[in-house]
């Protein structure tokens, strides 16, 4: 496959950079790297302990086998990797062997690994610019927290969706930063309202300097499961270029992206798709439309493999990334080298193709369950006060209530949708399932107003997950949720 | 073995806590986890991919078998280690079975390790308060950049040993700390010294505020290889009390403490010790003299196993350690699935007997490395300007040499040490040896005075390792480093 190699390079950004990463300086030691692997000098330098004490001579994994197919759960055709010790050891000739997996080394992550992931990389993403390059994380929790120290100082203001992974906005919110939550619908977060606000952002928010970031999961969003729309990415990207902000695309469920959910007497059988089908079914990333070097990419394999790995990466110019690097050597210093040799031994057996057909094998399995679960909803729940827009990638779907139809909403609840979701999150789990509230994942507007992003006037929320759950416990679940929903509206 | 549980409970230091750290509020989502094992629940509350898609059967290893006669390098006596996927199929029952150890889950680390790693504790400290706990960090790195997070605010002060990790600095000095160097000598912090500077703070440093942390590597330290004396550790406590400030210890070289070097001419060929003797051999700990819970130990297995591992704990109260879970859980998560069921495969087989006999083996190779480099030393290195404190832990030695004896010190060299320090280091590379510059372990004293810590006049120190050079290596490299000396030095 050949790859674009346009002569862009990405722009400087040292003005967005934090005091914390502008102070970070090369540390001397780090320069006599440059010599360990020098022949003509003996190198005292650094404390390394000796690769002959580490207590492995061996790590050996049973994986499945591609083209899996029979699909990829619990996959019957299975293969063993064997990853030795030492270099002249190997079975296999691009694995990490365990005494260079398991020594001190460089932050960026095992060469024959980011080898892989730039590939991979290059096949899914048509990168305008030519200095990007990968670092790896230890999940894409860490990216962000990492985003954040880099990125800001206290007092400094992110953008975030409306409604999202509270954790992303736990992490900013106690660094000190404003967070600001975007007006968002089905389709993501909404450009021409988002540009209406940065426009008046000084009359809006008169105390909150104007954003640096803005952060966003464009596919299968957490919690609302919505997917951002290809036809809005250009015109937020230009908002980012006009108000001098970095994107953060957040996308663990990336290649959770599933067909578009049809009832069940629609519903074809299809075969599977090809490899050419598959890439072209993918969202655009923002990475594609960035020709500054303004976006860094958080990748994860926590929903392709296993979040257990903890194991990312991400994507953007070298000169941001440098400061990724900087930080990571004085705090995390590298991705566990278990992971890395783990990984990249499977990795590189499956061959890009061969991961190709994994994710293929895991769109299918997703939507499998995502239908499973909409089928199951459509039966169950009471329709005449919810509305649950189908997800057409990740693990969530959310499911909207209208609160107004609840007999004491303007009585016992005083007219309070939090209220209301309170009280029906606990009969819920008294009936036995346990959905969560959407309010955990709300972005309080710090100058809410009637229009503000996140006052979905008279709505309760709930987010599900599809994931981990098998039909019999999804049908139960629903079935308790939807019968507590009618018990509590006086539904027959 | 019986353990002192006392009815002391440890203090509350939350007036130390950051902004930070005190801004952490517990997050609803995480309350559900309570209802994730409930069979009465039909949980649909976390996004937990299936662990039946972890592309993982098996993990197996092969790792050497204790008592480990012949020694731990290379042990020709192994024992091959298999890890199932699910807790139904597990060989050996204290295995953290693939499928958890590769889910999201408790950031605190799996059950069954910190269990072990307890017991380890309880083997070798005897901590006097009741309410103590540990939690899995990503190695010592990433334990002091967030115990930094959690007690220091921007312009906050840390002291640090006068000579010290540089990349422990470097991480408080980019979060725009004071670093204030502690005065030390052969034997460690000097406290006497250290009283004096507390009690006249305001006037030796009337814009800097009181240290909050005081950061230590008592055995083995890097970078001078000194160990600091046993007896000098309750003054230091009594100081930390004093002045309230919470102490950092950060032991990853304990285990390596080794037998006193002797000459080989008197050097008589022991037998290798018993578990009582090892036990009695080491250094008391600071979690020892913790009457009041302000001690937080950082250990870590980069020097017992491997660095690679990135897998390390916190020993400390519960109350402190509860802010490391909370700013975890936003940041790194928790340590690798891979590194944690590995490990815990690993110890669990051993026992705690098995681990201690790894430990002894592990004593015995780094008295026999530094052994060959002090030898190799006595023999190669001009004496007459050179002194060699012969380190009892660790992977470092300090070559501290005679500026003065330099014949052009005062002259091209305008009696600076550190210019003089670079022109060697230059010189040395050249003929073929690295090692590291002492200047580079600095911690500059922002208020420099002649009595000051880390004013060594007109000594110029080099940092060297034994850790992971063989013998033939060693003498090739000390002997290059001697007649550089020499060279410079115009010594015969």
């Amino acid at each position: 496959m050949t790859v674009d190699h346009p002569a862009i390079k990405a722009k400087e950004f040292s003005h967005l950079f934090s005091d914390e990463a502008l102070k970070r300086k090369p540390s001397p030691i780090k320069t006599t790297m440059a010599y360990f692997q020098d022949p003509s000098v003996v190198f005292l330098g650094a404390g390394m302990p000796p690769g002959e004490l580490f207590p492995l001579k061996t790590l050996s994994m049973e994986v499945p086998k591609p083209p899996f197919k029979n699909g990829i759960a619990d996959s019957e055709e299975t293969m063993k990797a064997t990853i030795m010790r030492n270099q002249d050891e190997l079975l296999f000739a691009s694995d990490v062997p365990i005494a260079r997996a398991l020594q001190y080394g460089n932050s960026r992550g095992q060469k024959e690994l980011l080898e892989f992931l730039k590939e991979h990389t290059r096949r899914f993403h048509r990168i305008p610019y030519e200095d990007w390059d990968i670092i790896t994380t230890t999940g894409s929790t860490q990216g962000w927290d990492a985003s954040l120290r880099i990125f800001c100082n206290k007092g400094d203001t992110v953008l975030l969706e409306g409604y999202t992974y509270s954790s992303s906005v736990e992490a900013a919110d106690a660094q000190g930063l404003n967070c600001i939550p975007m007006p968002m619908d089905d389709n993501g977060i909404m450009p021409a309202k988002l540009e209406d606000m940065l426009e008046n952002w000084g009359s809006r928010y008169p105390q909150i300097p104007m954003p640096k970031l803005l952060y966003t999961i464009p596919t299968g969003q957490n919690p609302t499961g919505c997917t951002l729309s290809d036809d809005r990415k250009p015109y937020i990207y230009h908002l980012a270029q006009k108000y001098d902000m970095i994107i953060i695309e957040d996308e663990p469920y990336y290649f959770l992206q599933m067909d578009k959910y049809t009832p069940p007497e629609q519903r074809s059988t299809t075969s599977p798709m090809n490899h050419h089908q598959f890439m072209n079914s993918l969202c655009r990333s923002f990475l594609e439309l960035d020709v500054d070097g303004r976006v860094v990419r958080l990748d994860s394999v926590s929903k392709t493999f296993a979040p257990g790995c903890r194991f990312g990466w991400l994507v953007g110019s070298k000169h941001l990334l440098d400061n990724y690097w900087n930080l990571h050597e004085v705090s995390i210093q590298s991705t566990c080298g278990f992971a890395q040799t783990i990984l990249n031994g499977l990795l590189n057996r499956w061959g890009q193709d061969g991961y190709i057909d994994w994710l293929i094998g895991l769109r299918h399995q997703y939507t499998l369950k995502r239908n499973c679960c909409l089928d199951i909803c459509r039966q169950y729940l009471p329709w005449e006060i919810c509305t649950l827009p189908a997800p057409v990638a990740g693990m969530f779907f959310m499911i909207l209530i209208d609160a107004t139809k609840h007999p004491e909403f303007h009585t016992t609840f005083e007219s309070n949708c939090d209220l209301l979701e309170q009280h029906l999150y606990n009969k819920c789990v008294s009936a036995g399932v346990l959905v969560a509230c959407g309010s955990w994942f709300r972005v309080p507007d710090p100058v809410p107003s009637p229009k503000s992003a996140t006052a979905k006037s008279n709505i309760v929320t709930f987010r599900g997950t599809y994931a981990a759950v098998c039909p019999e416990k999804m049908k139960l679940g629903i079935q308790k949720f939807g019968d507590t929903l009618r018990r509590e509206f006086n539904l027959s």
